[in-house]
This record gives structure tokens, sequence and C-alpha cells, in this order.
């Protein structure tokens, strides 16, 4: 959390009780997170959160962004659009198995999604949103690299990009069920042979 | 639930309480599914319940265990191993894509594992359990491969069965979120092909 000189002292602590809440949330789902947990860690009485957040669901949907603008910045911001996009989409499979999100508990998108699927629909059609946009980033890297000539013309965009978010997902979860890194190793290892496959030679 | 001529009154109401759980506790999670939930969906009062399960831990290990069973009857009993190794491979995928567990809630052991994964460990070993049966299962299938000269011999069994298991699972996430069958049906596409690339040509 950045502190901004213009900012008034009720946004800091509003912006202070999601930093502190996001990371239960996301450890937690939604319903393992009771606003007597942000109590005790925030320090805040109950009238004090009340005061920033109408309602829990409120509060778990700006934890949730935050949560996920972080995961997002860690996983997209080094992408250099001046490299290929076979080399941008190796560095992104790269950077999401060498990394751990900064918000403790794994990726926010696949915690909500689980946690949402039959249940928040607010929480639901924010991880919608955010599975949307990754998908549609990815998109864009294999559409310009089949412009340029470097990916063969029948690939499917949408196939890569969903192959590759489900793949790094899944692994995701294993590696963090068994506390070893073997199933987002072995991902990664799919994940380039498939690149290579559709490299147009 | 089978009702058998040797079981008692008591171990049929236990099952019975153990099967309308399982659904309950597979969509909503652990910390979304109280013991008032489990009242209220078996019609039995508190004292008739806690008879049964001394604890909400006891019941939701139970209820995962009824969740998993079905799921992996569904996965796993049509394979034939008079069949080839790969066409067992390619079959199980196609199975996985194209039938919905009989619990409602997505997979229990996807929803298990986000749910425990910095929670519950009772829940948690159940569902590393279940994974590492999982892959087992899918090892052997490539090592008789490789065995049988169907498969190449440099394969990692462990990676195959990995990602497979990794990226089915991303997959049925982002299915279940989005309604579509697109991710599925994606993942199962860039299975196949990582299958062909390590047939024994």
């Amino acid at each position: 959390m950045q502190k901004s000189d213009g900012m008034c002292k009720g946004e800091l602590t509003r912006q202070r009780i999601i930093a502190e809440a996001a990371p239960i949330f996301n450890q937690r789902g939604f319903a393992g997170c009771s606003m007597q947990d942000v109590m005790e860690a925030t320090g805040l009485e109950k009238g004090g959160l009340y005061r920033h957040f109408s309602s829990k669901e409120e509060l778990a949907a700006e934890a949730f962004r935050y949560s996920l603008e972080r995961a997002t910045k860690l996983r997209m911001e080094h992408l250099d659009r001046t490299h290929g996009s076979l080399e941008q989409l190796h560095s992104f499979i790269k950077r999401f198995v060498e990394t751990t999100s900064t918000v403790p508990g794994g990726c926010p998108l696949m915690n909500t999604a689980i946690d949402s699927d039959d249940g928040n629909p607010t929480l639901r059609d924010l991880a919608r949103e955010g599975f949307g946009n990754w998908r549609a980033r990815l998109c864009r890297i294999v559409e310009e690299g089949m412009q340029r000539g470097e990916i063969r013309k029948k690939t499917n965009p949408r196939s890569v990009a969903n192959t590759i978010i489900a793949t790094l997902e899944g692994a995701l979860m294993m590696s963090r069920l068994d506390g070893k890194k073997a199933p987002l190793k072995d991902a990664r290892a799919a994940l380039d042979g498939m690149l290579d496959g559709i490299a147009a030679h």
C-alpha cells in the first residue's frame, strides 16, 4: 500500500483494511473469513469496519481486486513487447512457475473461482472477468505471433490461451497441496513443448 | 446409496447423512457448510447428527471420501487394460471432459485441495492421498506403455501424469466458472497432442 499525500485518513484506513483482509480471504475463502477475523487482524472495532464497508461482500470484492491486481502485476509486467510472441509466452510461463504471489494463499483467481462457482455471484463475476482479461492478453500475444509469421496460421489463439492458464493453475493447485515444485515444473516443460509445436518453422 | 440387508438402521442413517452432506460440502467448502445446513438437509436434530459424527471434521472427511469414491469410479472404471496404454490415456481424458461428477459442485479433489491448502490438515491429507493415487494410476499406464514399446523410452511418467491431471483440473475450474465447455475441449486437444508426442513411432 502506497501512502499518497492526497489521501485522507479515512481512505488510508480503508486501504489498510483491504490490504490486511486480502490474505485472509485468499487463504480461507469467503465463508472461512469472518468480519470478526478482519477486526482482529486490523485492530478495529465493528463500527470502524462498517464505517468503511457496508457488508462482508463489499470488503471481499475489494480484497479480491487487491489480490488480483498484485498477482497480475507480478505475472504480466515483465512482458516486453519488443520480444517475439513465443518468447513472451515462454517468459510468462517461466515467471508463473518461478514466482509466488505476494498475497499469501495461492492464486486469487483460482481460489475465488472454486469458492464462488456454486456461490457468491459478485465474486464469481469478478473471477470470470479476471480470467477473461488474462485469456484476452494471451490471445493477443498469439495473434501477434501469427501476424508476424512466427506462429503457425492454423493455430487457435483461444485454445492456446486456455491451455496455458488451465495447466498452470491446475499445477499450482497440486504444487501448493503437496508443498513440492514438481507439478509446476512438469507443467512448464509440457507447455514449452506445446509452444514448440505451434512455431512456424 | 445401496441398501444392504446386513446393514442396521443406525448404519443406514449414517450413510444417508454422508450422502446428503457430500454435495453441500463439495459445493460450499468446509467453512461454508455448517452442521445446521446438514440438519436441514437431512431433517435430523442436532442430537441425531452428533450420535453419528462426533464433529463437523469427521463428517466432512466422510463426505469427501464419498464424493471422491464416486468421482474415481466415474473416471476410472471404464479403463480397459486389454487396450493399449495410449488408448487408455486418451479414453481417460475423453471421459473426464465429457462426463460430470455425480456429486454436484465439481471435482471434490480440487475443491478440497483449494479449500484445505491453508487450512484443515485432515482434509488436506485426504486430498493429497487422492491426487497421489490418481497420479500413481496414470504413471502405471505410462510405464506399461514404455515396457511394451508403445511409448518412448525417455518419457517421464510422473511428468505426463501431473500434466494430464493439472490441465484437466484447471480446465474444469475454468469451464465451471464460465458455464462453457471450451476450456475442457481445448485441454483435451492439447493433451491428445502431448500424447501423440510421446508415442514411439
